[in-house]
């Protein structure tokens, strides 16, 4: 089973837990709205230019990304959580 | 007898009352703006570009589709109890 | 003696006091912001586009619609009361 | 003398005080926002386009108007009481 | 000493305590944002389009104006109080 | 040193106190927001149109110019207090 | 391990607790909305264009700026405190 985002929205699996990574980026605690770390699970189409061209996407499935901890909305997709978001909700790519 | 959505909206029938789908995907309960399943009934002829000329719909008729749970204005259309919404409150395509 | 619609409105009869219509659409009666059921009675021009030319409006004379319970003005022509909408607060066409 | 209204501006007199019009137009008297008559008494040149170029008015000089009870500043000129209003304050034109 | 406006600015000189002007356009007094009349003392170039050009102004020194009561930012040059306001400020050109 | 503004920001230094100026221009004190004189001490390459070109800056460094008084953002560069703000915070070029 | 900002963001680190710089740009300490110095650590693509290319940025990694205080969301890469934010929210750059 899939959830395909419509339009410029990409479906995130959260990275929970995690006080510091492998890498080494450590979510701050005490931030008022702290950035979450998460992995793209499938992406939309992209939005559409005016003259009706689409958008395409500039992060794709497997990006490890950074975003809002309060973006999204939760779905659940065989028994994952996950979040659907705008991709103007991430915030950067962790490479 | 027939209700054709205008422009970008779409006509969907809600799946009502499934905790759990048959493909796993669970709605979750504490959300505060929760998502809800529906099939596509009927769709619009698109939005207008600024040049005039119709963006295609993303949706067809048949899609199974997630959307934010109170999206959309209530219609009865041959005893069934159906929502009328914008595309764009359609969240992502199930399959 | 006639009223014409300017732009992209429309002058729309309400079809009133129809629990159930032949059709079989019943108009829902506990929800927040009623559909209503009305016929178009004439249309304005379009609206313009950026480059000046004319959309084209998406309803004709004599369409049956559902539009949003409050939407419009209420005017009176010819001992009829009618409502001069946008085509924008049209949800769809019934046929 | 003379005020020529700028841009998309119309300037209107109002019929007052006419409850049924020779047409048999009808002001209603109870709605919240009622609509006015008047007739158009002069016109501005039109809105420009992005691309510069005017955008032609939809009403003309002498057009018997409806028109939102509110719009509009009141002006006198020579003695007549006058409304200076933009043209999406025109609902439509009585005929 | 001059006091050039930028973009769609123009430098206006009012034309004030005139209960009826010469040519018998009376300011109303009971209206809540009474319109004043002007003479326009200064333009600016324009605004730009989108595509980066000039929007000639509609109005140009000298023009005897009218504009909303409290349109503009006071500032006084050589002695005299002027106000300056956005083109769109002005309602219409006497003559 | 030098701080050089991005887009359309300008960098102001106010002349302050002046009642007066040598030209004659008096800045208003009783109104709610009055103007304020500056000398304009660097300017940013100009916002970009929407095809991406850069739209040029209507002021250059030199300029006397009038600006809202609370405009803009304080900074202190080599001991001088100037301000940073957008070109539309201005209102004309005094000369 | 890097953090690649999307779009239009940049990744600044930000200079603290200098009253002074070298240069001699002194941040303010009365000022409700004080500036503050950075330095650029990474830069995304660019925004899009209407037309869907890429707006090249106007800063670039290594350059000083200057930028609001309460600008970007903070976030931690590899021990560093660094701040992600717009490049709209840049107000110069310091050389």
């Amino acid at each position: 089973m899939a959830l395909t985002p419509l339009h410029d929205r990409v479906l995130v699996e959260r990275v929970e837990g995690e006080e510091k990574t492998s890498g080494g980026l450590i979510i701050p605690e005490s931030a008022k709205e702290k950035p979450a770390e998460g992995i793209i699970v499938a992406v939309g189409e992209g939005a559409r230019k005016d003259s009706g061209e689409l958008i395409p996407m500039a992060v794709k499935k497997g990006d490890k990304i950074l975003f809002g901890k309060w973006s999204g909305t939760e779905v659940t997709v065989d028994g994952k959580e996950l979040l659907m978001m705008k991709e103007s909700d991430v915030l950067g790519i962790i490479s």
